[in-house]
């Protein structure tokens, strides 16, 4: 699959390029901070855009702000997409989103650097509003740019601060007026270049991450409602413990885990009890549980069973409860020829790999059901995301390069 | 032990006694609040001073502050004390600590009304800072009484709005000079009427609690420490999940309670997580965790026993953890002796009984090393305490004060 003479990327620059962006909205504290539509996210796409006009591509800003710049081909077919955003969470690293539209810079120069016209259009692009921290839902713009979030909703959408997403579109000057005909008409393939904000890689000494979906996610707040007594006088049998409910649950959201196998992860990351005192019985406990697995039939049965045991516990204790889901996405599947593809370019750079899901959502999610999609993975160190010590180093972000590289000429020459 | 023509308690006036004390530190949202050395307090000791004064009490006050109102015996020998505290929790009912105190004051009216002067003095006190909600420790007066809290260290209190003990008593002038005997000297036997504050006598539809000790007491907090990473992202097998270790301990501690027997209660009241967001593997977790037991030997089973489960485990799942032991107290035994009389005494009136320990503390736990001591539990309906909803019925009052009466003059006649 590689052509026996096909160029490498230039990685220093593109680690140069991660590192100016990087230092756009760089915190005192260190990491940096460049909510959507914000004034640093602003000054972020002013740079991305000013070196797409360095590449001489056909800039477009739709009216979600989404930005795409793109490189003729020899025909006018459909292009290949490379992109990712750019806006990050308040306490992020210079990595996670930035790498996917500056390595898709990094395929462009390279392929001019070399004198390679492919035979499809090349396009990279940034998509608002990713990362969700400001504006909900998170993947806005990619959402809209694929026909699943509706335009005027997305617009209209007010953030934590109370700013609007229109107003700010306009206030920093990316409210485009571009109307992209539906992906499946112009976008051949979409491939995204992420690092994987997760362990696994690292721990595994791997080099890339050959994504095959995106797991699906189920959100719950669970409420447990009993009664609070003194710790010290009432007997265990009288007792309507919420909080030990809470533990029990969490405690057996574990074990499901390792009866579904290891696909299913189940995390109670946010626990509160009232009156949380050191010698009162709890009279409520309010948790969450994050369910994910890649197989949509093993996280409804996850779901299922988690229910079962409140129903039946909750009886037996005599406490009340209630749930609701705050989020919940099917199982994303990404295009197996796409798979085939990044994992047969590895082997023959000598790159390890494995396949994998992605646990965390990303823009390439939101294109799967229209083109062909995929994502490639570089190692995270120690798994850290979404904070100021993400970090993966300069070689391995080479070797993602290479192959998105390789697979973006590989599509396009078709 | 009731002697035939033994005259009951004027239930009536102790429940108009009750109310009245229970006006000062009334609450706009209902129930009382008169922290120790308040000026709330000051009001409701300046009412019980005028009633012992009205029944001719000689009454003294101690450098902490403790009241104590002697009617004399036929003999000047040791007195039979009668005693509680009449401060109050933030959001009190109006029966806790008072109803100890002011059942001593219908002891001695009913004595007066019927002409009986027992062969020892009947002695009623008030005792500073029972609840320890202003001031740490609680049952401050009480152990400085008897011994086992040095004077200077109580003066030398700071609370929780700065105030310091020695002068809060001096402005509300209740810095007595009366330095008693060791208890031993002078006072023959010590009782303490009190609601339960717990839901048992309620619950078994029982009028009387023989009271036959308190409870050991351990308080831990308790931190783990694992590594926070995405909820989505992080296989189950590279976690290192504080959160879930907290909810594995609490359960753990609940299968302790079963293990040990009926006599083992174990809480965790209160938990807090890092960063306790839904999508994010807490790195930390610190809890508490209330053991209590009647059988020291059994109490510190249990502690031993959740210490190797939380050795073993942090260590299984790579975490680490400290515990702090906020506070130990060993069980108190009451007097076999005062004990089968409140049985006696309660089976002659043909009220239901059953023995029982108390959860909380009292001042009464502080007389048991010095001097035959006991205590006599009325009903807490629903077990509600330390809560203006606290209540228990005239009747039942009743009940208990009789037992009281009858018990003391027993005590004063020998």
């Amino acid at each position: 699959m590689i052509s026996a003479n096909l160029p490498t990327i230039n990685a220093s620059r593109l680690w140069e390029r991660l590192e100016q962006l990087g230092n756009i909205g760089a915190r005192a504290e260190g990491g940096i901070c460049r909510l959507a539509l914000s004034d640093a996210d602003k000054q972020g796409r002013d740079l991305v855009v000013r070196w797409m006009r360095e590449l001489d591509l056909d800039i477009s800003i739709d009216p979600i702000g989404n930005v795409v710049g793109v490189m003729a081909g020899q025909t006018d077919g459909k292009c290949v997409m490379v992109g990712s955003h750019i806006d990050t969470v308040s306490t992020a690293g210079i990595f996670d989103g930035n790498l996917g539209v500056l390595a898709g810079l990094e395929v462009i120069a390279t392929c001019q650097d070399n004198g390679i016209r492919p035979y499809h259009p090349l396009a990279v692009a940034f998509f608002t509003n990713e990362e969700g921290s400001r504006f909900a839902p998170d993947m806005m713009g990619s959402a809209v740019f694929n026909g699943s979030l509706p335009l005027e909703t997305a617009l209209n959408t007010v953030g934590i601060d109370g700013a609007r997403v229109e107003d700010e579109l306009k206030a920093i000057d990316y409210a485009g007026s571009t109307r992209h005909e539906p992906t499946s008409q112009w976008v051949k393939a979409f491939v995204e270049l992420h690092v994987e904000q997760g362990p696994v890689l690292d721990l595994e000494q791997l080099d890339i991450g050959i994504v095959e979906g995106v797991q699906g996610i189920s959100w719950q707040k669970i409420n447990i409602k009993g009664q609070s007594n003194h710790a010290g006088t009432t007997p265990m049998q009288y007792r309507r413990d919420a909080g030990l409910m809470a533990a029990q649950a969490t405690a057996f959201a574990h074990q499901l885990t390792q009866q579904l196998g290891a696909g299913q992860l189940a995390t109670v990351g946010a626990i509160v009890l009232h009156p949380n005192l050191i010698n009162v019985i709890p009279h409520s406990a309010e948790f969450t549980l994050d369910l994910r697995n890649c197989d949509e039939a093993t996280l409804k049965s996850a779901e299922k069973e988690f229910a079962q045991f409140m129903d039946e516990q909750c009886q037996a204790a005599l406490l009340t409860y209630s749930s609701k889901h705050l989020a919940r996405f099917a199982p994303v599947q990404f295009d197996p020829e796409l798979i085939d593809k990044v994992e047969a370019i590895s082997q023959q750079f000598g790159y390890s790999s494995r396949r994998m899901f992605s646990g965390a959502g990303h823009d390439a999610q939101m294109f799967a059901p229209n083109c062909p999609t995929t994502m490639i993975f570089v190692p995270s160190i120690k798994g850290i995301s979404h904070n100021p010590e993400e970090y993966t180093l300069c070689e391995q972000i080479e070797k993602g390069a290479n192959v998105l590289f390789n697979l973006v000429i590989d599509l396009a020459s078709e």
